[in-house]
């Protein structure tokens, strides 16, 4: 296998070394770890085309790689075979602030195409807390603290060059701004996870950036209080442009990482983008709802440093805990509830970290509804990891329960693959026929989303 | 076959009355009639599960209907079978205001539910230019004039209910705002036109009733002149609500058909939404780059009924067309292009109008690309109908070589079908592989998006 990858590809870009077979077998949770028995890096797309002619003939395994952040396991080869690891293809191929549009290779991280896309002006949207490659961010549907302003990844792909099991390659789109031509493809492949072929080029809306930009940050005695103010932010219409739950628990150890000594109490931060006089208006608009509901205190930061370090901050949190629990793995639940659920979904969370004996923050984009209990977990005390699986466990049910989702943004991979069914009942049959359909022989990514019975 | 639906159904559900068979044979354009066998009222879910585990037994056609107002001969049954009529599924199950949420039927019309939101202080953003159908509108993914700020129909569904061609319920979606759990059915399903299932529920978002609202008129020398200033204005990021271009010619056709005299030169209706400060300086900075576009004049209507005879000329205009065209029939192209290729496209179609002597209007929901050549035709002088059928052709071929789409928002049906493998590409056998999984018997309405060949 190892030679015939390299007279599809060459030499360098075919990989049997150690330490790049072990970066590929793990991603940044506390899934079991699998190693590739090769990693390629292919340069182009008829090169990707290739290699899934040749596995798809031999029906090996093939995961696609972006940068390996996800966290449900997604990118672990639990069969082995071909991991296709997408960062040579990183070019940013153009740059349309006429169409508010870019042309991407799968390898391109977010914060690369924003660096780029400052000098004209222009920004794009979906910020996850990892920086991740926007091929892997339209994999997985990836969403961030932006959403409840900008939309999902999957409101930014315009089209979509995609390389099939086969090796056929095809565009799921086109250049429109809207189309009502043929099914929609751009929307069945947002969020495949590798499972239904590779991505090796992208086109994604982006935004002007806003004329006015303002950042505030909200106190409450309880959870409850701040997600009650933001339902009722949402529901007069107002276009917050971010509204972040960060509970107690996480803001110490926000104060803890960074410097910073934010109250330690249920906070929201928030960001507000428009005009100058209009956002005024929402401003004032916001602070006048937030005391309605029990806000405590509310600070504006205005100027440009103050913003960046509490979004930094914010962005940073993640990682915060999972750099100050060293040897521990990092665990986290991640459902979406409708707006009239999340308090008491919250609420619910807690309760189930206190039962068992879990620390943990809670924090999440509560302007979509989506929460996540974040907990560092010791892998080697089963005791720990059984409760810590009873958690996630509890949550999902919970959310399952008020007609929510598994996973508002992370995605299934294997963590959430048993919630399938469970979510779409008989709508998970007709996941695994297009499945079955796209992929007969079952080489893309086996394992994630759609349980494929073996023949 | 009748006495069969009649026992699944009821007697009065099921009928061959002449007038109710030819009222089902035909929609509002210029495409060739067919008549149904029978045409079935269902009332219930199970009802209609009924009906298609019949028809898929006996691989009979069914062709769903809702108001019978799509445009590309969507609902003609040119295969005969049964037509499942929803207007008696017409009722709102639920109005969430704290989830932005409603649940409604298939046959519920946009102005129905709009007038029951109305209370709530919430609005359905989603206009066609016909009083259509959810369902309908769902199922050819409709927009209409608001759709550069609020989206099209498929950004609009958090959840349907889908009978399968075999009778099967399934759920495509939650109540959650944003997934990335399983495949996106909610994207696959609208804008399926009927070939894959009947939807029988449907969960939509909606949205708060704007603070403010402002409409404006600025009228231009030229069409060009008017997409330029479109340009600038969404490139800036301003948030318009609404731009529509009205040429000449169909100022014209307002003028004569309304209680207006607007000034009969290339105009844009424009709207803004927001809170009263934003607003004012969207407007003013708006005016300011319609001016450097060379609007002539630029005109405001404040007060409510100036704003509703502005939006209600505008969304009367095609019907105003076809009744002052008695005997004639309405041809509407449909193309979107990158709004970087808008201000050629437009004057490639008035070329072609002149190219084809048709008198014809040009007009569209210019902020996303979109816009129409309406003409209306004599369909007993062939060579009109010829000429009309190239204007159609040279139209979308211009847009499909500009990487647009042959259809922004009327949809397929039979009249599109044969440009989606241009269109499309090898991602036509991608649709026609899930079409073929789904409805294996091809009984779904057989013939529109997806051609299969018979076996
Ligand atoms: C600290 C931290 C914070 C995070 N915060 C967020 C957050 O706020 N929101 C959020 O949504 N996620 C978040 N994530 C998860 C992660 O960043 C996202 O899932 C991201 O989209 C993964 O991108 P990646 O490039 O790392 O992809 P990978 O992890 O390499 O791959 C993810 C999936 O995409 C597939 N894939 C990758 N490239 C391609 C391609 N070219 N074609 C087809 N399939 C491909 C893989 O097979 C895999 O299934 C966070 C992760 C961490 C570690
Ligand atoms: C004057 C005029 C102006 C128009 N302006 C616009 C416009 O601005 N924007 C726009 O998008 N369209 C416009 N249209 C087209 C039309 O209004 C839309 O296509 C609308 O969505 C059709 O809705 P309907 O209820 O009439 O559906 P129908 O015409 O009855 O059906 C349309 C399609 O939906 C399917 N369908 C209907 N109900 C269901 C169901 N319950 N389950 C599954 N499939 C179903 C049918 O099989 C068919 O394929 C206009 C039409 C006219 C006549």
């Amino acid at each position: 296998m190892i030679n015939q990858l390299k007279e599809l590809l060459s030499e360098e870009q075919v990989s049997i070394n150690e330490t790049i077979l072990e970066q590929h077998s793990q991603d940044e949770s506390y899934h079991d770890v699998a190693k590739p028995d090769v990693v390629v890096f292919p340069k182009t797309t008829e090169e990707v085309s290739r290699i899934l002619q040749y596995a798809n003939t031999h029906k090996i395994p093939v995961v696609p790689f972006g940068r390996g952040s996800s966290l449900e396991g997604h990118i672990i080869p639990y069969d082995n075979g071909i991991t296709i690891d997408f960062s040579l293809m990183d070019k940013i191929i153009a740059i349309q602030p006429e169409d508010l549009l870019v042309v991407v290779q799968p390898g391109v991280t977010r914060t690369q195409l924003n660096q780029a896309l400052k000098q004209h002006g222009l920004f794009f949207s979906v910020d996850p807390g990892a920086d991740a490659t926007l091929g892997g961010m339209v994999a997985t549907n990836a969403s961030g603290t932006t959403a409840v302003r900008y939309g999902v990844m999957r409101d930014q792909v315009r089209d979509l060059e995609v390389v099939l099991a086969d090796g056929t390659v095809i565009h799921t789109g086109s250049l429109a701004a809207k189309s009502a031509s043929g099914y929609h493809l751009n929307g069945l492949f947002t969020g495949s996870e590798g499972t239904l072929g590779c991505f090796t080029e992208l086109t994604l809306r982006v935004y002007g950036i806003p004329e006015f930009e303002t950042a505030a940050r909200a106190t409450f005695n309880t959870v409850e209080e701040a997600v009650e103010a933001v339902t009722s932010v949402l529901q007069v219409g107002i276009p917050i442009a971010r509204v972040e739950l960060v509970d107690e628990e996480s803001i110490r150890q926000v104060n803890a990482h960074n410097e910073t000594s934010f109250a330690e109490k249920p906070t929201l931060f928030l960001e507000f983008h428009g005009n100058e006089a209009g956002l005024a208006q929402d401003v004032a608009f916001t602070t006048e709802l937030m005391q309605d509901a029990g806000c405590t205190e509310i600070i504006f930061e205005t100027d440009t440093a103050a913003r960046n370090q509490l979004w930094t901050a914010r962005h940073n949190l993640a990682y915060s805990y999972i750099h100050s629990h060293k040897g521990k793995k990092m665990m986290v639940t991640d459902v979406c509830v409708p707006i009239s659920e999340l308090a008491h979904a919250i609420h619910h969370a807690r309760e189930q970290l206190t039962k068992y004996q879990l620390a943990g923050g809670l924090l999440g984009h509560v302007g979509d509804g989506n929460f996540h209990a974040l907990v560092m977990v010791d892998m080697k005390n089963t005791d720990e990891v059984a409760r810590a699986n009873a958690l996630n466990e509890a949550i999902v049910e919970y959310a399952l329960s008020k007609n929510g989702t598994c996973t508002g943004e992370h995605g299934v991979g294997v963590g959430k693959q048993k919630y399938q069914r469970k979510e779409h009942g008989a709508a998970y049959d007709v996941m695994a026929s297009i499945k079955q359909t796209l992929d007969p022989n079952n080489i893309m990514n086996p394992g994630k989303i759609i349980k494929v019975d073996p023949v």
